[in-house]
Protein backbone atom coordinates (compact mmCIF):
# COMPACT_ATOMS: atom_id res chain seq x y z
CA UNK A 1 0.00 0.00 0.00
CA UNK A 2 1.83 3.00 -1.66
CA UNK A 3 2.04 5.95 1.40
CA UNK A 4 -0.61 8.99 0.94
CA UNK A 5 0.19 12.06 -0.20
CA UNK A 6 0.60 14.94 2.16
CA UNK A 7 -1.30 18.60 1.24
CA UNK A 8 -0.47 21.33 3.40
CA UNK A 9 -2.72 24.64 3.09
CA UNK A 10 -3.68 27.61 3.80
CA UNK A 11 -7.92 28.43 3.25
CA UNK A 12 -6.66 31.82 2.03
CA UNK A 13 -4.09 31.31 -0.07
CA UNK A 14 -5.00 31.63 -3.78
CA UNK A 15 -2.45 28.69 -4.83
CA UNK A 16 -3.51 26.72 -2.09
CA UNK A 17 -6.84 27.24 -3.70
CA UNK A 18 -6.12 26.27 -7.57
CA UNK A 19 -4.19 22.97 -6.25
CA UNK A 20 -6.77 22.01 -3.95
CA UNK A 21 -8.97 21.15 -7.28
CA UNK A 22 -6.12 18.97 -8.80
CA UNK A 23 -3.95 17.14 -5.83
CA UNK A 24 -6.69 14.71 -5.44
CA UNK A 25 -7.09 13.93 -9.09
CA UNK A 26 -3.09 13.46 -9.85
CA UNK A 27 -2.77 11.16 -6.96
CA UNK A 28 -5.43 8.84 -7.87
CA UNK A 29 -4.21 8.72 -11.40
CA UNK A 30 -1.08 6.66 -9.45
CA UNK A 31 -3.55 4.92 -6.90
CA UNK A 32 -2.29 7.29 -4.07
CA UNK A 33 -4.72 9.02 -1.28
CA UNK A 34 -4.14 12.40 -0.43
CA UNK A 35 -4.02 13.48 3.61
CA UNK A 36 -5.56 17.35 3.08
CA UNK A 37 -4.05 19.49 6.54
CA UNK A 38 -5.09 22.78 6.65
CA UNK A 39 -2.41 25.29 8.43
CA UNK A 40 -2.13 28.82 9.50
CA UNK A 41 0.50 30.73 7.16
CA UNK A 42 0.24 33.55 9.22
CA UNK A 43 1.43 32.00 12.24
CA UNK A 44 4.57 30.38 9.95
CA UNK A 45 5.17 33.51 8.62
CA UNK A 46 5.87 35.36 12.20
CA UNK A 47 7.59 32.47 12.84
CA UNK A 48 10.25 32.74 10.28
CA UNK A 49 9.93 36.15 9.95
CA UNK A 50 8.85 36.47 6.42
CA UNK A 51 5.81 38.03 4.68
CA UNK A 52 3.06 36.85 2.18
CA UNK A 53 3.42 37.32 -1.68
CA UNK A 54 1.83 39.90 -1.48
CA UNK A 55 3.54 41.88 1.12
CA UNK A 56 6.49 41.64 -0.18
CA UNK A 57 8.08 44.55 -1.95
CA UNK A 58 7.95 44.98 -5.25
CA UNK A 59 5.46 41.71 -5.59
CA UNK A 60 1.65 42.65 -4.99
CA UNK A 61 0.46 43.59 -8.58
CA UNK A 62 2.27 40.98 -9.74
CA UNK A 63 1.29 38.57 -7.41
CA UNK A 64 -2.52 39.43 -7.75
CA UNK A 65 -2.23 39.25 -11.47
CA UNK A 66 -0.86 36.19 -11.58
CA UNK A 67 -2.98 34.29 -8.90
CA UNK A 68 -6.19 35.55 -11.34
CA UNK A 69 -3.99 34.63 -14.68
CA UNK A 70 -2.79 30.93 -12.81
CA UNK A 71 -6.46 30.47 -11.83
CA UNK A 72 -7.43 30.79 -15.87
CA UNK A 73 -4.29 28.78 -16.86
CA UNK A 74 -6.02 25.70 -14.77
CA UNK A 75 -9.69 26.97 -15.90
CA UNK A 76 -10.10 27.58 -12.89
CA UNK A 77 -12.89 30.38 -11.67
CA UNK A 78 -11.20 32.85 -8.95
CA UNK A 79 -12.32 35.94 -8.10
CA UNK A 80 -9.86 37.70 -5.04
CA UNK A 81 -12.21 38.59 -1.96
CA UNK A 82 -12.06 41.86 -0.87
CA UNK A 83 -10.35 42.15 2.79
CA UNK A 84 -7.76 39.45 1.36
CA UNK A 85 -6.39 38.09 3.19
CA UNK A 86 -8.91 36.51 5.45
CA UNK A 87 -7.88 34.90 9.08
CA UNK A 88 -8.12 31.14 8.17
CA UNK A 89 -8.22 30.23 11.64
CA UNK A 90 -11.98 29.20 12.37
CA UNK A 91 -12.61 27.44 8.98
CA UNK A 92 -9.50 25.46 9.64
CA UNK A 93 -10.72 24.59 12.83
CA UNK A 94 -14.22 23.56 11.39
CA UNK A 95 -12.07 21.47 9.20
CA UNK A 96 -10.18 19.23 11.46
CA UNK A 97 -12.88 18.76 13.87
CA UNK A 98 -15.23 17.33 10.82
CA UNK A 99 -12.33 15.51 9.73
CA UNK A 100 -12.29 13.68 13.48
CA UNK A 101 -15.75 12.47 12.29
CA UNK A 102 -15.33 11.73 8.24
CA UNK A 103 -12.74 12.37 6.50
CA UNK A 104 -14.90 12.52 3.37
CA UNK A 105 -17.02 15.27 4.09
CA UNK A 106 -14.38 16.90 5.54
CA UNK A 107 -12.74 16.91 2.23
CA UNK A 108 -16.16 18.27 0.50
CA UNK A 109 -16.59 20.90 3.41
CA UNK A 110 -12.65 21.93 2.33
CA UNK A 111 -13.58 22.82 -1.21
CA UNK A 112 -16.46 24.26 -0.23
CA UNK A 113 -14.51 26.84 2.00
CA UNK A 114 -12.42 27.47 -0.95
CA UNK A 115 -14.54 28.10 -3.36
CA UNK A 116 -16.98 29.99 -0.95
CA UNK A 117 -13.95 32.33 -0.34
CA UNK A 118 -12.44 32.36 -3.72
CA UNK A 119 -15.48 32.38 -5.85
CA UNK A 120 -18.05 33.95 -4.13
CA UNK A 121 -15.66 36.23 -2.30
CA UNK A 122 -17.69 35.42 1.17
CA UNK A 123 -15.68 36.01 4.01
CA UNK A 124 -14.84 32.79 5.43
CA UNK A 125 -13.39 33.89 8.55
CA UNK A 126 -16.73 35.10 9.95
CA UNK A 127 -19.09 31.81 11.56
CA UNK A 128 -22.22 32.49 9.98
CA UNK A 129 -20.84 31.95 6.70
CA UNK A 130 -18.76 28.85 7.16
CA UNK A 131 -21.60 27.32 8.85
CA UNK A 132 -23.55 28.48 5.94
CA UNK A 133 -21.13 25.97 3.95
CA UNK A 134 -21.65 23.01 6.66
CA UNK A 135 -25.68 23.90 6.01
CA UNK A 136 -25.07 22.60 2.63
CA UNK A 137 -23.46 19.77 3.31
CA UNK A 138 -26.11 18.80 5.85
CA UNK A 139 -23.79 19.27 9.20
CA UNK A 140 -25.68 20.78 11.99
CA UNK A 141 -24.57 24.52 13.06
CA UNK A 142 -24.25 23.37 16.70
CA UNK A 143 -22.07 20.65 16.07
CA UNK A 144 -20.30 22.66 14.27
CA UNK A 145 -20.11 25.75 16.04
CA UNK A 146 -19.19 23.30 19.79
CA UNK A 147 -16.05 21.82 17.94
CA UNK A 148 -14.71 25.10 16.56
CA UNK A 149 -14.59 26.06 20.17
CA UNK A 150 -13.62 22.58 21.63
CA UNK A 151 -9.83 23.13 22.94
CA UNK A 152 -8.59 19.52 21.49
CA UNK A 153 -9.65 20.87 18.28
CA UNK A 154 -7.68 24.77 18.79
CA UNK A 155 -4.94 22.50 20.14
CA UNK A 156 -5.00 19.99 16.72
CA UNK A 157 -4.38 23.17 14.63
CA UNK A 158 -1.86 24.63 16.46
CA UNK A 159 -0.19 21.37 16.54
CA UNK A 160 -0.29 20.87 12.50
CA UNK A 161 0.83 24.24 11.97
CA UNK A 162 3.97 23.53 14.71
CA UNK A 163 4.57 20.42 12.71
CA UNK A 164 4.53 21.93 9.75
CA UNK A 165 7.25 24.60 10.38
CA UNK A 166 9.52 21.35 12.73
CA UNK A 167 9.13 20.02 8.99
CA UNK A 168 10.42 23.01 6.99
CA UNK A 169 7.35 24.26 5.77
CA UNK A 170 7.45 27.67 4.43
CA UNK A 171 4.99 28.49 1.93
CA UNK A 172 1.70 26.63 1.12
CA UNK A 173 0.26 25.08 -0.91
CA UNK A 174 2.84 22.13 0.08
CA UNK A 175 2.67 18.88 -1.03
CA UNK A 176 5.09 15.95 0.31
CA UNK A 177 4.97 12.89 -1.30
CA UNK A 178 7.34 9.86 0.06
CA UNK A 179 9.37 12.58 2.05
CA UNK A 180 9.84 14.58 -0.56
CA UNK A 181 8.96 18.64 -0.78
CA UNK A 182 6.55 20.48 -3.34
CA UNK A 183 5.71 23.94 -2.88
CA UNK A 184 3.63 26.01 -4.90
CA UNK A 185 0.64 25.02 -6.94
CA UNK A 186 3.21 25.50 -10.33
CA UNK A 187 5.21 22.46 -8.93
CA UNK A 188 2.66 20.06 -9.27
CA UNK A 189 3.70 18.70 -12.96
CA UNK A 190 6.96 17.70 -10.65
CA UNK A 191 4.73 16.16 -8.41
CA UNK A 192 3.07 14.22 -11.22
CA UNK A 193 6.28 13.20 -12.55
CA UNK A 194 7.50 12.03 -8.64
CA UNK A 195 4.65 9.98 -8.57
CA UNK A 196 5.24 8.64 -12.07
CA UNK A 197 8.75 7.47 -11.82
CA UNK A 198 9.18 6.93 -8.15
CA UNK A 199 11.58 10.12 -8.15
CA UNK A 200 13.49 11.71 -11.00
CA UNK B 1 5.46 41.24 -37.52
CA UNK B 2 4.93 40.31 -34.30
CA UNK B 3 6.70 41.61 -31.09
CA UNK B 4 9.83 39.40 -29.84
CA UNK B 5 9.68 38.40 -26.25
CA UNK B 6 12.18 40.19 -23.88
CA UNK B 7 13.88 37.86 -21.16
CA UNK B 8 15.88 39.30 -18.73
CA UNK B 9 18.21 37.31 -16.59
CA UNK B 10 20.92 36.79 -14.26
CA UNK B 11 23.68 34.47 -15.17
CA UNK B 12 23.59 33.79 -12.02
CA UNK B 13 20.28 32.48 -11.48
CA UNK B 14 19.65 28.87 -11.79
CA UNK B 15 16.03 29.06 -12.65
CA UNK B 16 17.08 32.28 -15.29
CA UNK B 17 19.76 29.28 -16.85
CA UNK B 18 16.75 27.07 -16.67
CA UNK B 19 15.08 28.99 -18.57
CA UNK B 20 17.46 30.21 -20.88
CA UNK B 21 17.93 26.74 -22.00
CA UNK B 22 13.81 26.70 -23.28
CA UNK B 23 12.64 30.33 -24.16
CA UNK B 24 14.15 30.25 -27.82
CA UNK B 25 12.18 27.00 -28.73
CA UNK B 26 9.30 28.22 -26.99
CA UNK B 27 9.34 31.31 -29.27
CA UNK B 28 10.10 29.70 -32.02
CA UNK B 29 7.25 27.32 -31.95
CA UNK B 30 5.16 30.90 -32.30
CA UNK B 31 6.91 32.61 -35.52
CA UNK B 32 8.63 35.03 -32.61
CA UNK B 33 12.09 36.29 -31.79
CA UNK B 34 13.44 36.71 -27.94
CA UNK B 35 15.88 39.52 -27.02
CA UNK B 36 17.67 38.50 -24.28
CA UNK B 37 18.66 40.84 -21.42
CA UNK B 38 21.32 40.23 -18.78
CA UNK B 39 20.46 42.28 -15.57
CA UNK B 40 21.61 42.73 -12.03
CA UNK B 41 19.45 40.88 -9.97
CA UNK B 42 21.80 42.20 -6.83
CA UNK B 43 20.81 45.47 -7.81
CA UNK B 44 16.94 44.59 -7.61
CA UNK B 45 16.83 43.13 -4.58
CA UNK B 46 19.20 46.01 -3.10
CA UNK B 47 16.84 48.32 -4.29
CA UNK B 48 13.80 46.60 -2.66
CA UNK B 49 15.29 45.82 0.22
CA UNK B 50 14.61 42.21 -0.82
CA UNK B 51 16.77 39.00 -0.82
CA UNK B 52 17.89 36.17 -3.08
CA UNK B 53 15.58 33.09 -2.09
CA UNK B 54 18.52 31.00 -0.54
CA UNK B 55 19.37 33.77 1.72
CA UNK B 56 15.23 34.28 2.86
CA UNK B 57 14.55 33.02 6.30
CA UNK B 58 13.52 28.90 5.58
CA UNK B 59 14.13 28.95 1.67
CA UNK B 60 18.08 27.93 1.81
CA UNK B 61 18.21 24.38 1.98
CA UNK B 62 14.78 23.73 0.18
CA UNK B 63 15.36 25.98 -2.91
CA UNK B 64 18.77 24.23 -3.47
CA UNK B 65 16.77 20.87 -3.74
CA UNK B 66 14.36 22.75 -5.96
CA UNK B 67 17.10 24.04 -8.32
CA UNK B 68 19.03 20.57 -8.84
CA UNK B 69 15.14 19.15 -9.11
CA UNK B 70 13.87 21.96 -11.26
CA UNK B 71 16.84 20.90 -13.64
CA UNK B 72 16.19 17.36 -14.00
CA UNK B 73 12.44 17.96 -14.42
CA UNK B 74 13.55 20.07 -17.86
CA UNK B 75 16.15 17.31 -18.65
CA UNK B 76 18.89 19.78 -18.09
CA UNK B 77 23.01 18.96 -16.44
CA UNK B 78 23.33 21.60 -13.37
CA UNK B 79 25.90 21.46 -10.77
CA UNK B 80 24.97 24.20 -8.19
CA UNK B 81 28.59 25.48 -8.12
CA UNK B 82 30.94 26.53 -5.06
CA UNK B 83 30.46 29.79 -3.87
CA UNK B 84 27.29 30.08 -5.06
CA UNK B 85 25.82 33.58 -5.83
CA UNK B 86 28.86 34.73 -7.74
CA UNK B 87 29.23 37.83 -9.41
CA UNK B 88 27.67 38.29 -12.82
CA UNK B 89 28.67 42.12 -13.62
CA UNK B 90 31.95 41.30 -15.77
CA UNK B 91 30.05 38.57 -17.84
CA UNK B 92 26.53 40.71 -18.21
CA UNK B 93 28.91 43.50 -19.79
CA UNK B 94 30.82 41.21 -21.95
CA UNK B 95 27.41 39.98 -23.47
CA UNK B 96 26.10 43.68 -24.36
CA UNK B 97 29.72 44.59 -26.01
CA UNK B 98 28.93 41.16 -28.08
CA UNK B 99 25.45 41.65 -28.39
CA UNK B 100 26.57 45.34 -30.21
CA UNK B 101 28.62 43.78 -32.40
CA UNK B 102 26.62 40.33 -33.05
CA UNK B 103 23.60 39.28 -31.63
CA UNK B 104 23.94 35.80 -32.37
CA UNK B 105 27.21 35.36 -31.42
CA UNK B 106 25.95 37.24 -28.15
CA UNK B 107 23.67 34.48 -27.59
CA UNK B 108 25.54 32.08 -28.04
CA UNK B 109 28.09 33.34 -25.60
CA UNK B 110 25.71 33.93 -23.17
CA UNK B 111 24.53 30.18 -23.16
CA UNK B 112 28.00 29.58 -22.96
CA UNK B 113 28.27 31.61 -19.64
CA UNK B 114 25.14 29.63 -18.07
CA UNK B 115 27.13 26.29 -18.96
CA UNK B 116 29.91 27.41 -17.87
CA UNK B 117 28.62 28.36 -14.23
CA UNK B 118 26.22 25.59 -13.81
CA UNK B 119 27.38 22.83 -15.12
CA UNK B 120 31.22 22.83 -15.29
CA UNK B 121 30.82 24.71 -12.18
CA UNK B 122 33.59 27.67 -13.09
CA UNK B 123 34.28 31.02 -11.45
CA UNK B 124 32.23 33.66 -14.24
CA UNK B 125 33.09 36.28 -12.30
CA UNK B 126 36.80 35.89 -12.86
CA UNK B 127 37.50 37.80 -16.21
CA UNK B 128 40.04 34.57 -17.60
CA UNK B 129 37.48 32.02 -17.24
CA UNK B 130 34.60 34.63 -19.29
CA UNK B 131 37.45 35.00 -21.97
CA UNK B 132 37.83 31.34 -22.27
CA UNK B 133 34.42 30.93 -23.03
CA UNK B 134 34.46 33.86 -25.32
CA UNK B 135 37.68 32.17 -27.23
CA UNK B 136 36.00 28.98 -27.84
CA UNK B 137 33.97 31.22 -29.95
CA UNK B 138 36.30 32.77 -31.64
CA UNK B 139 36.42 36.14 -29.82
CA UNK B 140 39.63 37.93 -28.93
CA UNK B 141 40.49 38.26 -25.74
CA UNK B 142 42.10 42.01 -26.42
CA UNK B 143 39.16 43.22 -28.20
CA UNK B 144 36.74 41.74 -25.04
CA UNK B 145 38.33 42.69 -22.51
CA UNK B 146 38.48 46.05 -23.62
CA UNK B 147 34.76 45.78 -24.24
CA UNK B 148 33.89 45.20 -20.95
CA UNK B 149 36.14 48.45 -19.42
CA UNK B 150 34.24 50.61 -21.95
CA UNK B 151 32.30 53.33 -20.01
CA UNK B 152 29.21 52.96 -22.25
CA UNK B 153 28.77 49.10 -21.97
CA UNK B 154 29.19 49.46 -18.31
CA UNK B 155 26.43 52.44 -18.44
CA UNK B 156 24.11 49.81 -20.58
CA UNK B 157 24.45 47.27 -18.18
CA UNK B 158 23.16 50.00 -15.57
CA UNK B 159 20.47 51.24 -17.40
CA UNK B 160 19.28 47.97 -18.21
CA UNK B 161 18.90 47.09 -14.38
CA UNK B 162 17.15 50.79 -14.12
CA UNK B 163 15.08 49.90 -16.56
CA UNK B 164 14.07 46.41 -15.31
CA UNK B 165 13.56 48.38 -11.89
CA UNK B 166 10.98 50.65 -12.99
CA UNK B 167 9.52 48.27 -15.01
CA UNK B 168 8.51 46.39 -11.85
CA UNK B 169 11.02 43.63 -12.48
CA UNK B 170 11.32 41.98 -8.78
CA UNK B 171 13.50 38.32 -9.83
CA UNK B 172 14.56 36.21 -12.29
CA UNK B 173 14.06 35.26 -15.10
CA UNK B 174 11.03 37.46 -16.40
CA UNK B 175 9.27 37.19 -19.77
CA UNK B 176 7.23 39.57 -21.16
CA UNK B 177 5.18 38.78 -23.82
CA UNK B 178 3.12 41.62 -25.58
CA UNK B 179 3.49 43.67 -22.42
CA UNK B 180 2.31 40.71 -20.54
CA UNK B 181 4.86 39.72 -17.70
CA UNK B 182 6.36 36.36 -16.26
CA UNK B 183 8.38 35.22 -13.33
CA UNK B 184 10.08 32.64 -13.14
CA UNK B 185 11.10 29.22 -14.93
CA UNK B 186 8.06 27.11 -13.84
CA UNK B 187 5.70 30.50 -15.34
CA UNK B 188 7.19 29.14 -19.20
CA UNK B 189 3.94 27.12 -19.64
CA UNK B 190 2.13 30.09 -19.19
CA UNK B 191 4.10 32.30 -21.74
CA UNK B 192 3.56 29.03 -24.44
CA UNK B 193 -0.45 29.39 -23.36
CA UNK B 194 0.02 33.20 -23.64
CA UNK B 195 1.17 33.03 -27.12
CA UNK B 196 -0.66 30.09 -28.34
CA UNK B 197 -3.92 32.03 -27.80
CA UNK B 198 -2.90 35.69 -27.70
CA UNK B 199 -3.57 36.09 -23.55
CA UNK B 200 -6.15 33.75 -21.66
Amino acid sequence: MPEPLVFRFDFVSPYSYIASEKIDAIAERFGRKVIWKPILLGAIFKHLGTLPLTRQPGLHDYSTNDFARSARFHNLPLNMPAGFPASSVAASRAYYWLHGRDCALARRFAHGIFRCYFVDGRDIADPPVILDVAAGLGIAAADLTAGMENPEIKNKLREETDAAIALGVFGAPWVTVDGEHFWGADRLPQVERWLERGGF
